[in-house]
């Protein structure tokens, strides 16, 4: 594809506008570095202890319903409160701070302690996906929420402190830094191109066929041309909706599945729980027209070599530019030969 | 100082124009997530299998000199390499890319395996500071290179791979992302101010006297107002300069001794060798005239509540917006209270 594949180069990150460094012959040096502990992987299917598992009590006492599907409650330790009194500061026009209001959710996935979402069946996936959806909707219902951030962390490694599987939605009174970058990245390509700037991005990358991982009749997943994170990837809705209240029974069984298929392909790569952290970006709400955004979701995994084995984003990445040391083509070779059949499956 | 502290709130970091959120009540939330291993205290003075170790050999057969104090050479492992083919890609204004050249080199920072920056004595840092400024005068000779980015990677925990005190520099042919985000900032405020954006912030945090951790006759340590990373510092020069050649041999010095005694101070917290990434910002070489930047350099440590539990920027931090658990008046004030001897000469 580029002449240059195979030395450093930067590439472009479309919904950024930021630019990452690509070494690709570095993936030969030897690693004498830290090495991670592998997820234990004998949880049981209840745990008396979990605060997640039905039925079990949390830090305040409140005691879990004996819930089948998914289940939903504001996170006791939430980093954001509704019940904040307003102010802001400025000294000088150097020192600026302002009050921020939010809203901090956790969401179980299952009952079950001892699975994760690429071990759950599709109907169970499927009740996420509606959870997601009615939670999203009960949250913009509130006028001073502007932003709702709904991600997973999963694996110790990516600070996920309770193995049993869940997700968490943040949302608040303001715009966060990464969505600031993409609304004006999806504005200015709509006010040139009267079209949305994913779906663009969708149909060329549908045409090269060098870094899809699922197609199926309303998604795609893939690893885009531009990803920082080894085996990082991108979920795109074929139809170009702003966020996901737009979703149909239909495009609801198809996310469940691109979510099923990918995180298996995910695990498979090297037989273990693939840690990553994952969410979707929207629309802001209650802000108006905002007909340029296209819903997408990220997932950030950070292994590189092995199991135990991740990329460090450090000194350099910290200070100057995020950098990678496989091309995304290669990883997206890597998640495509993977099956489909979760490997403790088989 | 805010009369919303201890509430959620936004500060703005005046280095990149983007916010960060603070939520002072969340450290008290319990932790039972990932705990990480404590760094071997036991190394010997000379390693022979270490690759920095004096008369040692390296990956691809080179023996180190038997040095005496600092010794640096081109990295085996370069993310960048001097000699490229130029190439550009442009598809539909949606894949984008470009060559990218550049030079990595290593420093050891003294012949002693068993040391780090906080054990060294003073000459032996000036030293490190006297190569500094040697490499960045060399690498600025070549035209082709525009910026040139000094750091240091240390712990395990930050992707350090080999615990021989060491740092690196990356010398490149374009603007890294962060770079791009300072520049603007400081011509921002030059162009409205005739002055220096970080004199004017180190005027006013002088004034306070509520971050500040260092303060001598030629520089400054403290947790910037906006700091990301639990124990966040910045290092600032007193003086107005864009890069480290204008540093004389007294700044040098001060320099040398800003950097043990913060350093010194991040080991004692927890009576541990404080990891961290850690690196300059200068202004751009080879690019005109760049008066409105003043040389800094930023110290980014992971660790939260012990010498085993670090903050994850994970989720929600790298999707929305960094979050931080403590306020960053609260981590200077246990900057200030540590000794300014090394826990292990007591
Ligand atoms: O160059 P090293 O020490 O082998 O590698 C370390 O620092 C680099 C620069 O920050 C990073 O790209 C690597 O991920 C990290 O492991
Ligand atoms: O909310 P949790 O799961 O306790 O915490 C985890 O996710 C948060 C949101 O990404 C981060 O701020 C924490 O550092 C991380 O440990």
């Amino acid at each position: 594809m580029l002449s240059f594949l195979d030395q450093p180069h930067t590439r472009i990150n479309l919904l950024t506008g930021e630019k990452i460094l690509v070494s690709p012959h570095r993936s030969k040096r030897p690693w004498q570095g830290q090495v991670e502990d592998l997820p234990a992987d004998n949880r049981p299917e209840y745990d008396p202890k979990c605060y997640l598992c039905p039925g079990n009590s949390r830090a305040d006492g409140t005691q879990n319903p004996d819930y089948k599907e998914s289940f939903v409650f504001v996170n006791d330790f939430s980093a954001l409160l509704a019940e904040s009194s307003d102010g802001t500061y400025n000294e000088g026009d150097l020192l600026k701070a302002e009050t921020e209001r939010g809203i901090c959710k956790v969401i179980s996935f299952t009952p079950r302690h001892d699975l994760t979402l690429p071990e759950m069946d599709l109907p169970a996936i499927k009740a996420v996906v509606d959870l997601w959806q009615q939670e999203f909707q009960e949250l913009s219902n509130k006028e001073w929420i502007k932003y709702i951030q709904i991600f997973e962390n999963k694996g110790a490694i990516m600070g996920c402190s309770n193995p049993h599987p869940h997700g968490q939605i943040w949302a608040q009174s303001s715009l966060p830094v990464e969505i600031e970058k993409e609304a004006l990245q999806f504005s200015n390509y709509y006010k040139a191109n009267a079209k949305s700037l994913l779906s663009a991005y969708v149909e060329i990358e549908l045409v090269k066929q060098e870094r899809i991982i699922v197609d199926n009749a309303h998604f795609v997943a893939l690893v885009p041309f531009w990803a920082s994170w080894p085996y990082e990837t991108l979920v795109i809705s074929k139809r170009h909706v702003t966020n996901i209240l737009s979703f149909t029974e239909e495009e609801k069984e198809d996310l469940a599945k691109t979510l099923q298929e990918l995180t298996i392909r995910y695990d498979n790569i090297f037989q273990t729980s693939f840690p990553y952290s994952a969410g979707m970006h929207q629309a802001p709400v209650n802000s108006g027209d905002q007909q340029e955004w296209h819903w997408h979701m990220h997932f950030y995994p950070p292994l590189l070599r092995s199991a135990s084995v991740k990329k460090f984003m450090v000194g350099y990445e910290m200070l100057a530019n995020p950098q990678r040391d496989i091309t995304p083509e290669f990883a997206a070779d890597v998640l495509r030969k993977q099956s489909t059949t979760h490997y403790k499956r088989k």
